[in-house]
């Protein structure tokens, strides 16, 4: 891919510069740009660290990790909780902030995020709180989190009202994304953090995209294309998140295919064995597009081609491919009316002109969407 | 007392600026302050408040504060807690933060805080992890949480590593401080914020503690005195958070008197019955004084002058005033080692040359500090 060139600062890794004033920080990409980690997160001048993992994650990784902390003469402490979005709650933070001030970590010190989004989340969130407020650094190990949810320092928990209810915004200071991480990855989580990797292309980069449909296979198959692609999404992501920080405007063109996506992991109850998030995230992408065209928006072919890529990807496309079905229309309209993104009733959606053209589009009319959901829900369709 | 005027937005009340850029907040002090409440806080922009209090606030002040709002048209509700420092736990923050969802706060909603400062500390940390921040207000009911903990922005909860070790800076929209709720707060109560007054004139304004010796009864009994000196006493405060907003540096010189005060409630185990945090700080200011003389950096007689006033207040001085009594000198130490103040094993006091004249001295030698605590606790001392 033809891109401006990435400062680099070790030849094999890509540097992604997230320039936030005195916020500011790094994101590097690589494969095995972990094992640098002793020295980069010693240089930033802590005396001990606290990683937070949990069980798939931990013993795979943690050992070499504390390892090179301490080989930098940091005190490093591991803190493993269970896998799973339920680890997302107030018990578990709880749990990390105790550890993690057990673990004697002062202000100037830190709490290592080693895992998912769900590690990053809860242990940024407890990085936020604990002191009110000690610096933390990200490892993220699966896919969706190197692209998404490590970068933006949105961190929280769950509450019993809704997903990431109860958070801070609080920015790493530093992210290490070894994609050699993703070699142990289920296939399935891949596929999940990919329709993310495709969604950056989708809202305004149709050459990423392109790029996407011509490289998928390697970006799955751990080649340089996976580097490009990880770091090519942290670009993206870091450009919004510098623009909208604290998610006030811009930064809502992230959630393309997000309002239908979440309201398919409310109607499955976040029960991971029918649906993850980034699965959720492919149906939406392809709904956004579909939705859009069915307003006359966007060319229909550009809607074909989001759902070809998806579906060679073997993500899910279509409300038909839901594990246990969707449910009605009246369901998934409520579940989308619940969404944080309603605002006095009428639904914004993230709809788009074509590939790489998406925009911001307010009061939607939930006539619209019942009609399309309509359509949607046709036996032939699907 | 002849001081810069302030500026009045309304003849009866005191307006204390808190010029903290997009973070400013005004502080408003006065007899009936809490009656414009409805008003001030609808022009804030919010359309619903989730008003938090405690059983002994919330009969006597949530339903006419409620009411002030609702009849602005703002949506509210009054979630009420258990009185005392166990209040500010885990399962609270999860109790209040579920709450204030289920009251449908949205961003540009509000909390406010009705109580004292741990009503202020818990209702102000669900403020900043609710939706990752919403704005809240402080109404202090209590004379330590008008003059001390409803200024500048620490909130937080306490873990069982210790006092205030979890929670966030995010500071308040608007403070109300309302001095006619104070006539129904128990006379411990009353000289417990008192020292906290009395501090602000130990640490930096001779003129203030000099006022304050004059005045004192009459602030106690609720004349314009005591919304001069709640203002004097924001004044000093806001001051110093303006200067330092996120506790690096100078914002320690606060805590005059509190080193050998939290020792002393760790000592009673924090146990209200023995010793309220006020208490304790009267005791640690008398101690912070004698000591500074014991090293011959003050004057005796200024010693002998705090401790005349805070005893003429009707608080304790002495360790030996400690109901149960304070334990041993080895016991005293460990307890200011667990400080937070205390860093790479040596201890920083605040330390002073005379009334009004306190400094930051770090790297105080625990001999020192040992022999001077040996002679306080001579029987011929107490
Ligand atoms: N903060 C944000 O901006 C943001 C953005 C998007 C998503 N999120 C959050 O991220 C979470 C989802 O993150 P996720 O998809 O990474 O899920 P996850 O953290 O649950 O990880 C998925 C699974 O993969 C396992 N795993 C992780 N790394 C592995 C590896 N290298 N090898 C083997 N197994 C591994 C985990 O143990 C888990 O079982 C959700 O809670 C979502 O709300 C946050
Ligand atoms: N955030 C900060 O900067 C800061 C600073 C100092 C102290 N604090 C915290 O403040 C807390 C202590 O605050 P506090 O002294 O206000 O104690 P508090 O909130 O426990 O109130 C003391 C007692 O007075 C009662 N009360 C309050 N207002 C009343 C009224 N108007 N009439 C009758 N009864 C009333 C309360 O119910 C309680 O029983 C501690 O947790 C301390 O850590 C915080
Ligand atoms: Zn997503
Ligand atoms: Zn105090």
């Amino acid at each position: 891919m033809t891109r401006p060139a990435s400062r680099r600062d070790d030849p094999s890794f890509i540097t992604v510069p997230v320039p936030l004033g005195d916020r500011a920080y790094d994101i590097l990409v690589g494969r095995g740009v972990v094992e640098t980690a002793g020295s980069r997160i010693a240089s930033l001048g802590a005396r001990a660290a606290a990683i937070v993992t949990d069980e798939h994650v931990g013993p795979l990784y943690a050992a070499p990790l504390a390892g090179a902390l301490e080989a930098q003469g940091l005190r490093a402490s591991v803190i493993t909780l269970p896998p799973g979005e339920a680890t997302k709650s107030y018990a578990n933070l709880e749990q990390v902030c105790d550890a993690v001030l057990a673990a004697r970590i002062e202000r100037g010190d830190l709490v290592v995020a080693l895992g998912g989004g769900v590690i990053g989340d809860l242990a940024g969130f407890a990085a936020a709180v604990v002191r009110r407020g000690v610096r933390f650094v990200q490892v993220p190990t699966t896919l969706l989190s190197q692209v998404d949810s490590s970068v933006g320092g949105k961190t929280g928990i769950n509450s019993r009202h809704g997903k990431n209810l109860v958070g801070a915004f609080h920015q790493p200071s530093l992210v290490l994304a070894d994609t050699a991480l993703l070699d142990t990855l289920p296939l399935r989580e891949m596929r999940a953090g990919y329709a993310e990797v495709a969604k950056y292309g989708l809202i305004d980069d149709e050459r990423f995209f392109a790029w996407c449909e011509a490289n998928w296979q390697s970006i799955f198959a751990g080649g340089p294309e996976r580097d490009e692609a990880v770091a090519q999404s942290c670009r993206a992501k870091a450009a919004v998140v510098v623009r909208d920080e604290h998610e006030n405007g811009d930064r809502a063109l992230l959630n393309l295919g997000h309002t239908f996506g979440h309201a398919l992991e409310r109607i499955t109850r976040y029960d991971s064995a029918r649906l993850v998030h980034g699965e959720g995230v492919a149906i939406g992408l392809c709904l956004a597009f579909r939705f859009s065209a069915a307003l006359g928006l966007c060319p229909e072919k550009d809607a074909e081609r989001v759902e070809a890529h998806l579906s060679a990807a073997g993500l899910p496309t279509r409300l038909s491919h839901v594990p246990g079905g969707c449910g009605t229309v009246d369901a998934l309209l409520d579940a989308m009316a619940q969404d944080k993104k309603v605002k006095g009733g009428a639904l914004t959606f993230i709809l788009a002109r074509g590939i790489g053209q998406s925009f911001i589009a307010p009061g939607i009319g939930a006539d619209k969407v019942r009609s399309f959901l309509d359509s949607e829900l046709e036996p032939s369709r699907s």
